[in-house]
């Protein structure tokens, strides 16, 4: 007999190949019929796996995964493209199975066959998947140790397969199969109890692909498909697919005039043009006045650093492939740098380090190895010359430089907090298949700011910045959010700074979050190694999750730079330093914004606020009065003096996506108004002109975000889009 | 005989030997005795050589220069450097004369010699001058073929002067000598008629220096001393100096916080601490609001960009000396590039290119060389490779970069002019020797912008963007300035764009110049070969003169840029590109402010503008109500709580150079008033709080520029302060 612990504490006696199935077929009918998976000790399993096999427990703790579970969708998603995979076998018999992952939304499975698949085809292998579908067929797994394996896949003529135990999985000594009907796959599982799980599939799309993704090797097809546990739910997420597609920043950037991305001057370089650098600059100025309320104070610093300052702050060469090359200004800097690369690494021939010297030599290099010097000796000259020498990173982080901004003067604990923000533009070398107009670029402005304090100030400091956070989100409709808390991994030993620190933090931000009301989760182990940090999770108006604002702790870069403020003790302290930035970055932000709105900003925001569009030219002298008096009013206006017909200067207005068009006729020039057209609610009717500007001054000043929301994307499981990160 | 013009065009005739003094003698005694040198056919030279020897004219042009002429002080200060080079010979012989040329403000003699000159010697030194120019000794000139002369300074045992001859001058058939007393040296003059001319004078400083300036060569010593035609003169420069020194703006920079520059980060290059932030802030944000006004459109752009860029702009290789090195994506990506400088020069031997081709295999270089390939056939392999590979540039220049915008979308003649105007910070790898704190680095910020619009649009662009440059000096109290108008040298063809263009150009600066009333100069030859220019020679309040805000045409780059619009002809044309930058950099105009202001900012720029000064701890509530309410009208303010006595906090806010300190005591609480210091003025005596902060607002919003001014620099010989430009 076996024990079994329930998720409400009770613990049953079972027999000893009772299955997770089992389990639930002793509690209901019901429950066995719904369950899909479950989680053993913790971990997602086959369900109808005998419990006794998965686990070695006295008492193995079962959780039932149903439709409801988050866990369940993976699942039946993975079972789906094995279900994908059979169909396209029966359709096409001969194909070389690779592999077959679940995505955040859907799967994909990677095969070679001769027929090149269409989109044409995609009915034909729905309508067999179908078939498997209600079928019924359950899913069995069996495990073979690895010479069994190999014969077994070389038997079913799936040579990669083989190749794959041999090379991938050769620590493997056991290997699990999964068998669905006439289709068996080498898989990890786990799998749904039968294909009948599946209620709502589709496929989406077919690429081209490699095995193990390297291009040198075969080529191979990627089909792509989604699936759900239901038909509406699906039917939402094709539809917040659409919507997305209609809301791409990058279609909307180009056909607004937003921003451009070009080649001559380097993928994943924003160039911002006015009306792009317009919200930009709208937003900088309005986090500026927060900024100075709340006592930051502003510094600028250059984009470039030495190489020794990143190496003091750990950036260099850890994160070095993410980072733009150094840049060097000795001729054959590149050359040992490469060398000592190689030297650390062992991996070069006596052959090449002759070539190498003798190359450096032409270069007008001056350092020498003593006769018979060690690898060691060797790599201690060529970096003394290196250091020698000037070596520049583009920076990849503003920290470095904020700390010796700190370190720049004597410092008090009467002067902490000391606040340092800046617009500070850095510079990552994001690989160019992860570029993705303004979401993933290669220069980015981060709000950043650093906050130097004492340990006692961070809890204050952590709940003024949250505050700050979600007063921004708010200022652009973003009420919809949750916070991440990423603390340490109990018990492990990898994180810099004091225990005490560590708890202290960890207990004031739990605090802080605690008071806030802001809805939060806790993730243990994901806490960096120098800080625990906060990160803001919001949705957006169709649904889909964003990983923008961010605090960080640190304890490290204060160590790094040796920083310190005297104390009311006289003695020197190490300062706390905080890392947050509200937008994350300017890019990022703006192109979330850009889908968001779909590219019809709220008043406060738009490039263009308003457009005045004369009836004829007879109104043209009192259309300009209005811009002048527009402008004056700080409002960003254009008029449209073409001499078309008022309704089609209307259309391009709303076309442009122009919140507001003042329209002048005879009448309204007679009576100082203007006829208010209303980008959301058309035709407002005629208003003297005081009025629509009392009234327009009012919706900007208030920030007011008056948006078509399209509610129908309202609890849809978002995608979630993470901030690229060091 | 001779034919003699003089300036108000008389022609007269003199006997065949005459010099201009006696032609001056011809006039009159008392000329003649005022008589320092003379200018020919527009040459200045020796006032005592035949006319005849200096130019073989049917008619000879000739000016004499008096002190009043700003000529004559350089050829009295190169007369004075010999006279200070043979007194040291006098008072230690065995001295190897060197060169002794002049500086803008004075002169100084490189030579060797055994003992170490100190500034202990300087009176001795000046002793012996004060005799040699007592003694009123004539110059007197002489030439020698090269043999000769080669003996005669050998025979002087002036080995150096042998050298020179023989490997500096090798092109020169005679060499000419000035004898004054027993001293004698090679030199191409011209000097003053006798040492008596010398009426002021002052050793400086002394400093090592090598032969020719290369650290290679033998060390020499330098000794600096200025000159003047009166003591007042040179009593005023040495106190323009003083004053210099007491104003650094690296002193005061860091004694103030405003900026630091720090070898960890890298020389050149600046961090811009809160205070110096604030003020660049402040500029900004000021300047922002009038290209508003001024239809300028804000955009962002990246900090790098392709090498290509700046291949298609120019600015690369053309200016590769004066840019940071590119940063090579390829690990072999500086290796080829010095391979390939090395085959463009032919300078590399067939041994280091097999060398270079082995290191490139070992960095996985894929190019081949066919066998026999031409030096040619090389380069464009090596070069097609270089393409292939990401080479970036830290831009050296915004230009590039707005262009990619206006090409970004279709132009019509109804769009221009396009002003895109960015805080672009450019990178220049300006010698580490030349640096100079914030007014000569490596990264500076300009304020610039680029206009694109119609050659007809010219002319109005160019008098706004004057009228701009003059109200933003105006803003800070520079009003004293003249504008330097750079033209096109006649008759030559080295220009781009086409002679109507350039005509047209031409025409409409001057007449814009002239129309503005601003003191202007026209130097033709100055302009750049892609066009006309205006700079603002600007003078500081101790009278040095700073090269600041700038104006340009551009028919180069929309040339090369493809720049296009559709005129109202339907047909494509080129724009007309205009750089301006009205501060030029943040960086300089930040440090010429700091210097002109000696640090004492006017209201509107001071970073902290008030400095609440309670009485004692009683007032302390009332005061941070003060601090609230001027925070909430927009004012920089900091309180000094601590509990010093007040006059200590007075004296302390007064060295911080803050414009106003509001004393409150027990009466103010009551009151609701403040007791109001001005930093400049003194004790104002209490006020109603309400009435100061009007009165402060009133000052803020007017830009008053309150300046303790130094008034005796005014008319002082200006130090020009050239800016660095490409």
């Amino acid at each position: 007999m076996i024990q079994i612990k329930l998720p409400d504490g009770t613990v049953k006696e079972y027999a000893d190949d009772s299955s997770a199935l089992d389990v639930a077929q002793s509690i209901g009918e019901r429950l066995a019929n719904a369950v899909v998976a479950a989680e053993v000790d913790g971990t997602v399993c086959d369900a109808f796996r005998p419990l006794k096999d998965i686990s070695d427990s006295d008492e193995i703790s079962l959780r039932l995964l149903t439709e409801r579970d988050a866990e369940a969708l993976g699942v039946m998603r993975h079972s789906c493209a094995h279900i994908m995979a059979r169909a396209v076998m029966r359709l096409w018999p001969g194909i070389q199975l690779a592999f077959g992952p679940t995505l955040p939304h859907g799967f994909y499975y990677d095969f070679g066959l001769e027929h090149t698949i269409s989109e044409d085809d995609f009915p034909k292998i729905e309508e067999e998947m179908k078939k498997i579908i209600k079928e019924e067929e359950p899913f069995e797994r069996f495990s073979l140790d690895r010479d069994e394996a190999v014969s077994f896949v070389n038997e079913m003529d799936q040579h990669s397969k083989a190749e794959h135990i041999q090379t991938g999985l050769a620590d493997h000594g056991q290997l699990s199969f999964y068998r669905q009907g006439e289709f068996v796959d080498l898989c990890r599982g786990p799998h749904i109890p039968n294909a009948g799980k599946v209620k709502a599939f589709k496929l989406l799309s077919i690429a081209g692909s490699y095995w193990k993704g390297d291009a040198g090797n075969k080529p191979l097809q990627r089909l792509y498909g989604t699936a759900w546990f239901s038909k509406k739910d699906m039917k939402q997420y094709l539809e917040q697919v659409e919507e997305a597609k209609r809301r791409d920043h990058r279609v909307l950037g180009k056909k607004l005039g937003l921003f451009a991305i070009n080649p001559e001057v380097g993928q994943g370089l924003c160039l911002w043009l006015p009306k792009g650098a317009t919200i930009r600059a709208v937003l900088e100025d309005f986090i500026k006045v927060e900024l100075t309320r709340l006592g930051y104070q502003p510094v600028y610093s250059p984009h470039i650093g030495r190489v020794e300052l990143y190496e003091t702050s750990g950036h260099f060469p850890y994160y070095r492939d993410s980072q733009f090359a150094p840049l060097f200004g000795h001729d054959a800097g590149q050359l040992v740098d490469f060398w000592v690369r190689k030297l650390e690494e062992d991996s070069l021939s006596a052959d090449d380090e002759e070539l190498f010297f003798k190359s450096s030599r032409v270069m007008n290099c001056d350092f020498e190895f003593p006769p018979g010097a060690s690898r060691e000796e060797k790599l201690k000259i060529l970096k003394a010359w290196e250091h020698k020498h000037e070596r520049y990173l583009l920076k990849p982080m503003n920290c470095p430089h904020h700390a010796e901004m700190y370190k720049s003067m004597p410092r008090s604990y009467r002067d902490l907090p000391v606040r340092l923000a800046e617009f500070g533009t850095v510079y990552r070398h994001e690989q160019t298949g992860e570029l993705n107009g303004m979401l993933r670029v290669r220069g980015l402005t981060q709000d950043d700011a650093h906050i130097f304090c004492t340990p006692e100030q961070v809890e204050e400091e952590f709940r003024a910045t949250l505050e700050l956070v979600k007063y921004v989100l708010a200022s652009v409709g973003l009420d919809n959010f949750r916070v991440q808390l990423s603390l340490r991994e109990p018990g492990s030993d990898k994180y810099v700074g004091s225990e005490e620190n560590w708890q202290h933090a960890e207990d004031s931000l739990r605090k802080v979050l605690e008071a806030s009301g802001m809805s939060y989760s806790e993730c243990e182990g994901e806490a960096a190694f120098y800080g625990p940090k906060a990160d803001f999770m919001v949705s957006d108006c169709i649904g889909r999750e964003w990983q923008l604002g961010t605090v960080q702790l640190d304890y490290n870069l204060p160590e790094r730079f040796k920083l310190e403020y005297t104390g009311s003790d006289n003695q020197p302290h190490r300062p706390v330093m905080i890392h947050r930035a509200p937008f994350g970055s300017m890019e990022r932000f703006t192109g979330m914004l850009i889908e968001h709105f779909a590219g019809a900003f709220p008043l406060w925001l738009a490039p263009e606020q308003i457009r005045v569009l004369p009836v004829s030219d007879k109104t043209l002298d009192y259309a300009n009065e209005v811009v002048a008096q527009l402008r004056k009013n700080g409002f960003r206006v254009s008029i449209d003096t073409r001499s078309s017909k008022v309704n089609a200067k209307i259309r391009d207005a709303q076309l442009e996506l122009i919140p507001y068009m003042f329209i002048v006729g005879p009448k309204e020039a007679e009576q100082t108004a203007v006829a208010v057209r209303d980008r959301i609610d058309g035709d407002l009717g005629p208003m003297p002109l005081a009025d629509a500007i009392a009234k327009l001054k009012q919706e900007a000043d208030e920030r007011l975000v008056r948006q078509v929301v399209e509610s129908s994307f309202a609890g849809v499981e978002g995608q979630t889009e993470k901030a690229n990160e060091y």
